[in-house]
Order: structure tokens, then C-alpha cells, then sequence
């Protein structure tokens, strides 16, 4: 364990939350300490260490026997100059593992566990194997409520919080799973017409056709700087912009980024990772939007009462005013599927036209009210009025065009992929379910979000008695590979429960 | 969703049992696709496809726009010429991921499950993630026995087995914890010198300060081609080789890469790995050793009959007649701990000096009895007398030299590290218990298992009344900075639990 001194050279490879070091195998150091391929090492400066996985290289071009060579995010991290001299030993664990290794165990942790395994993580001192290992052991019901508030303060506290200096600061928050769901892009001018402080940022879509920031970009630009964010909330009361640039509990981000790949998702660390980037966000108002339907990501009652109270219990431990609204998650809200198919929706509404989707329009002022109602000066029950005379009477859509050429018009083309197929009705009945998933997997084929006018439209939705050979929706596609993949997989499922009459 | 095509290009860089693939930021494909970091990516040929995880490159020295690098492990595994065009897409996770998450959410799992979870593993289609992920879930005691049984069988599936035509292959293990253990070394050469074939492979050390293998290595050559040993051991009837050259279940290697590093340990995997490993290399009776001590791996007499209970339930299962002998783990067994202390104290054995530890002696005579009783010939409970027969007359060492000029003799040379501290008694007093864990991590520090001559000589052991101030152990190191840093360790805490008269 004797240290030994190479010189530092930047290794231009990107590897996202984890730190890399790259040895060559000819390297004196590799061969006397035996390093193996996957352990860790650590690789001190005078000032600064850092944790970094070993990968060990046979190409000189990457990295010399003299070298060693670190990834983007570790270059960065310990912040020395190339050639600078650093030293190499083995590394041991990051302490916080010990508490992870007991909650494998089964062992409840305390909120100092939590702090010491959120920190380590923010400081790039777990593998991606130890942040797997903390997800997996903490999933499913292993956290009890306690530890789910103490998981939420420890990722509030590893990273920038912000403050909008007001009392009120509202913010609304779906739990996903619902296609078409495109309610913030018509809560947020209402409230912000109202006149409530609603600073919405939001997520690009990663498993679903289309998320609220990659919706909006098809009006607006939405990757804006910190400094622009704030000066437009001032001005406007609200905005609709990508929350990716903030640095708000960034460990909600990292553990996100390998959460989803293993396509685990418990309970617990949904309500932290929602409250922390929240609170983060500098919200004192909040209200959550949980869906239960068959296909919806709650499928039960109980489930979601269950998950009202753990929002409920957290929320007031964090002194965050918090509100739950269980909503009907039984088919997609509204018609399209899809960016660009969303926002012509959330336009009609906002036009007030007439052939706009009303289940959009009805729970969007539904969540609307319920947020206006967070203002003391609005007496109970009064909220849904009010929302809706905002909207009827024009203001929400002057809010938006304002909000829009604030944060920077784009010109705005509502036209589908060209490449359409209408899908029709196999039998003459009611139609009495639609499947959220497999119209979410449609859509995504077809090549949502990334290709922005592909999707689906909704011409009929449930309770609505549909002929034989009937158009029930149109698949939208701009690539003709895509196209037949999403045609075919329609053909095989169409999503749609038609009861024969 | 529409497939690109790029050049593929080799990267030399060792990402051990994880395919890499590396893309260039300014690749159309990268940008077009919005492909993130750290999500993985199918890769395909007209022949082969391959899954492989995304890290972005900006340097055109690693991979060009119009290329696509493949890490080593990758590159063989797609098997294609350099230059050779390919497509690239996203990648679905592994189909046996499903299952994984069913675990995770607390379900048992089929024999079809874990086969298609060992089968997408050797096939690198697991991410070190997703390997994590599922040895979290199936740790502790989520594995009931019939899925130990059924990880075991499809384990041993994904690999060769070895049929070495007779009908019985001994074999013993012990499942580690103790240092100092060198027992095979005495039983191989007892039990073939008794004329039943003992192919033993061993391991080198990986947390302890020695393994068999690398014990071994100071007597003879243990990295041995497969013909080599084949030979070896129809010449000699047994071998102490190296296992790491033989493809055998080689799951368990990958596991047991991700595994290490996380620091987690269950009864369950532990089972599965070992039997594994021991049907692959084409054993058919088999001796399990558990050492039972407060600071061994299994510290309560019911934790060591409730893991005997696991390892015959499986062992039937599959066929092999496999006996488990509980054995006293309370202090370490012979005399030094570390590679060539350990190897003096193994041939003061076998040259039946009145100077070997006698405790080292008597283990390896039981367990080698315990061996030859598996010979129908053999009336039970003669095994001892047998073993201590072939020990005494001189047999097992002429066996032992035989096998070490086979695998190639090197030159010995006993002396040990030339810097030395004696640690003294504290007070006088009996000496009470010796903590395994102290020893074994002090004979590490001082550079133990790399710097084979570092270690630790213990002078006194249990059951011995000392006087303050007279020298217990040894601790031997070859440098300089190890020597303190165990000695510091030593001086905290020697290890030793001395009761005052």
C-alpha cells in the first residue's frame, strides 16, 4: 500500500456520475499493487482526493505507463492541471457503505446514515454497483416513513436551495403515468394569472412519450439560464422551463439516472425524490397529482391513499404546505400523445375553442382552483370559479403568450407526422377502457419525443359507441421505419376495450 | 428508433466483465437519437448483436464522429473486423431484468428465471448495475432453498464442466474467515498419496491475507494450462493449482466481481457459488468446512447448522455426495498468516517436524480422514488413522514433492520480511482469544497476500499463560510505509485478549 506518483492527464471520455480512471497496464504501479480491473482506487493531489473506478488501457494514445488518466467528471472533480503529480493507493469503501450494507441487512437507518450516504454520493465516492445496491436495498417497502423523511432532508440538503423571498410559492407536482396529462401548461397561466408565484420547471420525458418541457418547446424555448429563469418569474408570476440547469438536489438527479435504467421504482424514493427537488426549488405550496386507474402507475384506492399519507407525513416534517388530489388515471387525458400533439391540445384550450379536449380543460381547472384556494384571501370552494373565469375570459392565453415571448417564441407548427394510420374499430360497441401503457409504447415507436410530431391522436375516448371499421386514432410518424413498427404494434394490441353490443 | 450506421473501431481499454461502447459528442447518431449518458445501446452486425453501455467521448483520438468504439471485452465479444460498418439502437434492457424486479418486489423466483438471469449475465447483456441490483435483491435471506438449488443449477449450465471419467472426484472447501488456514495443502497431498483423485483449484486471495493459490506459489508454478493440469492429475492423482484458468461457472467469477466490491455476503449466494464452482470442476464428493468462532464468518453454532442444512439440500439436489465437518474457528490455525509463513508452517508439517503447529496438523488430518472415508473400501472411522499413517511415514510429502515438480518448483526460500516488530504482552495473564479479523487485517497492511514474505508469525496462541512484556507475534513487511502502517494498527489493537491473574 505503498503510494507511488504519475502524472495526471485529462481522458476526454464523458461517464456521467461516475469517476473513471484509466491506468495502462504496463504500469509500474498496476503491476506491483495488483490492482484488479473494477476496484477503486484513490488519487490524491496535495489539496484534493477523489474515488475513481479503474479501467485499465493498452493504448498509449489514451494513456501512458507514466500516466494516469481521468474521465471528465473526476478531472473535474479534483481540479489539478495536466502532467501535475498525484499519487495512487488502493481505496477503501465509502464509509457511508457500512450503513448501506445494514439496510441490506434489514436495519433501519438514521437520518445521519442518510446525510453520510447522500453526501458521499454527491461527492462521486459510490460506484454505479454501490448506488444499485442503496436503491435496490432501500426499495420496495424498506424505508419506512421516518427514513423516507430522512432520505428527502439528506438530498435537500446536498445541494443549492432556492429563495423567491415570498410567502407563497406554489407548485404543482403528477405522478406520472397518464399520457397526454398536460396540465401544467395550463395551470401555470392561470395561477400566475391569478397572480400566485408559480415557478414551474419541469423534466423532459426519459419512459413516457412526452414530458412538460419537451411539450412546451414546441412554443418556447425552455433551457434557460438560472438569471433568466428568476428576472421572468419576477415579471410574469410564472414559467414553464426545463429544470435541468438548476442544481437542485442533484443526488435526486444521479440516483434518477440509475434508477430508470433498472426500471426499479418504490415508493419512498419517489416521495423523496419529488419533495427534495421541490423544496429545492424553493416551493412552500404544493399540490400532488396522483392518478388511479387499471393501466395508471397506481392501480388501487388504497394504494394511493397509502401514498397520500407518506407525501402528507413528509411534507409536514419539511414544513412544506402539501395537498394531494387523487385523480381519474383511467384512459390518457386530452386527444394527442406526444409533443406537438399536446400543445396543439393545451392551445385549443387555451383558445377556449370549442372542439378543445374537455377532460383537459375540466382537470386542469380543477388543479387550478385547488392552487388559487392556497391564497388566504380565497374563501373555500371559491377556486374553480375563479379559474375558470380566468380561463374563459382570456386571461390564461394572454398570460401565455406573455410567458411564451418571454422565454423566446418559436414558430408554431401543430402539423402531425405526414405519415398517418387511422386505426379502426373491430367491433360496434361502447368503448369502455383505453390502456395508458400501450398507448404510451405506441407513441414512443412512432418516435415520441424525439421526433416531435410523432404520436397519437384520440378521436374517441371511453363512453363513447363506436361503429365497426370506425377511425378510434391516428398513429402520427415522421420515419417510415418507425412508422411500421408502431402500425405493427398497434396491430397486434390496439389499446382499446370495446364492449359488443 | 432508426438504425445508423458507423464504423467500428477497437478502444483498448480493459472494462473488465462490462461492455463499453464509446460515441463521439459530435456524432449525428448521438445527437439524433438523444442517446444519454449511462444508457445502454444495442450494437449489430449482419451476425451478431451486442448490448453495451454509452460513454461519450470528446477526443477523436479515442473515436471519431463516424465511428463507434467497443471496450475490449465488447469488441471480442461482437467479433468483427475493424472497419467493419454496424448499426447501433437503443437497447431494451435484458427480458431476464423482468424477473430481477420481481425479486426486488419480494417474489420467488423459477428455475427458468435464473436461468435466463445467469444466461443474459455470461453473455454480458447485465450492466454492473443490473448485477448489483440482482445480488441486492437475492442477498440475505431473500433466496429460499429451492432457489439456491435453482441459482446453483443454472449456474453450472452457463459453463464447462469437467468429466474427469471416474466415479469419484473428492474435493473439500472451506468456506474462509480464518486466517492462517492452509489445510488443503496437507489434505491434497494425503488424500492422493491414499490413491483418490483430488484435483483441487484454489483461488488466490482477494480480502484475506492468503490464498491457497498464492501460498502455493511459493512452492511451485499454480497458473497451469487446463492439458497441463489434466496431465498432472492423472499422473499424481491430485494438484494445488490455480483455479482462474478453467471457464468454470463463470457467472460466479462475474458475481463475485460485483459482489466483492459492495462487501456483501449471503448464505445463499455463497452456497450457489461454491457448489457451482465444485460440480463445474466435475467433483463428486465433496467436504465442506465451517468455521465456527466470535469473530470467524459464522459466529453461532445455529447459523453453522442452519448453513449445513443448505449446502446438503442443494448438494442433493444435484447429485453430489457432499458432508459438512463444523470446525473450531475461534483463533487463526497454524502459526504464520500470510503466503510464505504460511507455506514454512504447511511443509513443518509434512516434514513432521516436532516444531510444526500442531493445531494446523490435526485440522488437515481430520478433514483429510473425513476425505478418505469417502472410499467404499475404507471401514468408518479408520479415515484418521489412515491419513495420519501416510503423514507419518513420510507418504504425503513424497506426494507433495511429486506435485511440486510437476507444476514446476520454484526455489524456495522461507525467510520472511526483513522488517520485523514483536508485539509484547501486555499484561500476564492467559491468553483467551485471538481475533481473527485484527490479524488477518494486520497482516494485510504489512502487505500481505501481494509482498508474499509480509505478514504475521504468531509466537503464542490460546490457552498459553504469558508474562507482560514477552513477545506474542510477529509482524513481518518488506516496506517501509506498510511496516508502520501495521505496526500503528498492531498498537491500536494487537488482537489478542489476554485474561489478568
Amino acid at each position: 500500500m505503498n503510494n507511488q506518483t504519475l502524472k495526471l492527464r485529462r481522458v476526454a471520455i464523458d461517464t456521467y456520475h461516475e469517476n473513471v480512471a484509466y491506468l495502462h497496464r504496463e504500469c509500474e504501479l498496476y503491476r506491483a499493487e495488483g490492482f484488479q480491473a473494477l476496484s477503486k482506487i484513490k488519487i490524491s493531489t496535495n489539496n484534493q482526493k477523489i474515488l475513481a473506478v479503474l479501467n485499465v488501457v493498452d493504448d498509449e494514445a489514451i494513456v501512458t505507463p507514466t500516466e494516469l488518466g481521468l474521465s471528465e467528471q473526476a478531472y473535474q472533480q479534483l481540479a489539478a492541471p495536466d502532467d501535475c503529480l498525484i499519487s495512487v493507493d488502493h481505496a477503501e469503501p465509502a464509509a457511508s457503505m457500512d450503513a448501506v450494507r445494514r439496510k441490506i441487512n434489514g436495519e433501519r437507518l438514521a437520518l445521519d446514515d442518510f446525510v453520510s450516504i447522500t453526501q458521499d454520493i454527491a461527492e462521486s465516492r459510490y460506484s454505479k454497483m454501490e448506488m444499485a445496491a442503496f436503491l435496490v436495498a432501500s426499495g420496495q417497502n424498506n424505508l419506512d416513513r421516518d427514513e423516507v423523511y430522512f432520505l428527502t432532508k439528506a438530498m435537500l440538503q446536498t445541494g443549492q436551495r432556492l429563495n423567491w423571498g415570498e410567502l407563497l410559492v406554489a407548485d404543482k407536482h403528477c405522478i406520472g403515468g397518464v399520457p397526454g396529462n398536460r396540465t401544467s401548461m395550463l395551470v401555470v397561466p392561470i395561477v400566475a394569472a391569478h397572480g400566485m408565484l408559480i415557478p414551474k420547471t419541469s423534466s423532459r420525458a426519459i419512459t413516457s412519450p412526452a414530458g412538460t418541457a419537451d411539450t412546451m418547446e414546441i412554443l418556447a424555448e425552455v433551457n434557460l439560464s438560472p438569471a433568466k429563469l428568476h428576472e421572468l418569474v419576477r415579471k410574469h408570476r410564472g414559467c414553464l422551463a426545463w429544470g435541468g440547469t438548476a442544481r437542485l438536489a442533484p443526488v435526486d438527479d444521479i440516483l434518477i439516472s440509475v434508477e430508470r435504467p433498472l426500471g426499479i421504482d418504490s415508493q419512498g424514493q419517489m416521495v423523496a425524490s419529488i419533495l427534495s427537488k421541490k423544496l429545492a426549488a424553493g416551493s412552500t405550496h404544493l399540490l400532488i397529482d396522483i392518478p388511479v386507474g387499471p393501466t395508471a402507475k397506481v392501480r388501487h384506492m388504497r394504494q394511493a391513499l397509502a401514498l397520500r399519507k407518506l407525501f402528507e407525513f413528509v411534507g409536514d416534517q419539511l414544513n412544506i404546505h402539501l395537498e394531494v388530489i387523487i385523480t381519474n388515471g383511467k384512459q390518457p387525458i386530452g386527444r394527442g400523445i406526444g409533443p406537438t400533439l399536446e400543445a396543439r391540445d393545451v392551445m385549443q384550450v387555451l383558445e377556449n375553442n370549442p372542439e378543445s379536449p374537455q377532460d383537459l380543460r375540466q382537470k386542469s381547472l380543477i388543479l387550478a382552483g385547488r392552487i388559487i384556494e392556497f391564497d388566504p384571501d380565497v374563501r373555500g370552494g371559491q377556486g374553480f370559479a375563479i379559474a375558470r373565469d380566468i380561463l374563459d375570459s382570456g386571461r390564461a392565453m394572454e398570460k401565455m403568450q406573455a410567458i411564451i415571448k418571454s422565454q423566446g417564441a418559436h414558430t408554431i407548427d401543430f402539423t402531425p407526422g405526414e405519415h398517418c394510420h387511422e386505426v379502426k374499430a373491430k367491433y360496434s360497441g361502447l368503448i369502455t377502457a383505453i390502456d395508458n401503457l400501450q398507448m404510451a409504447k405506441i407513441a414512443r415507436i412512432a418516435g415520441a419525443p424525439m421526433d416531435k410530431k410523432a404520436g397519437v391522436d384520440l378521436i374517441h375516448k371511453t363512453g363513447v359507441s363506436v361503429k365497426k371499421g370506425e377511425t378510434i386514432y391516428r398513429i402520427h410518424a415522421e420515419f417510415v421505419s418507425d412508422f411500421a413498427f408502431a402500425k405493427n404494434l398497434a396491430t397486434q394490441n390496439d389499446g382499446y376495450t370495446i364492449e359488443k353490443k
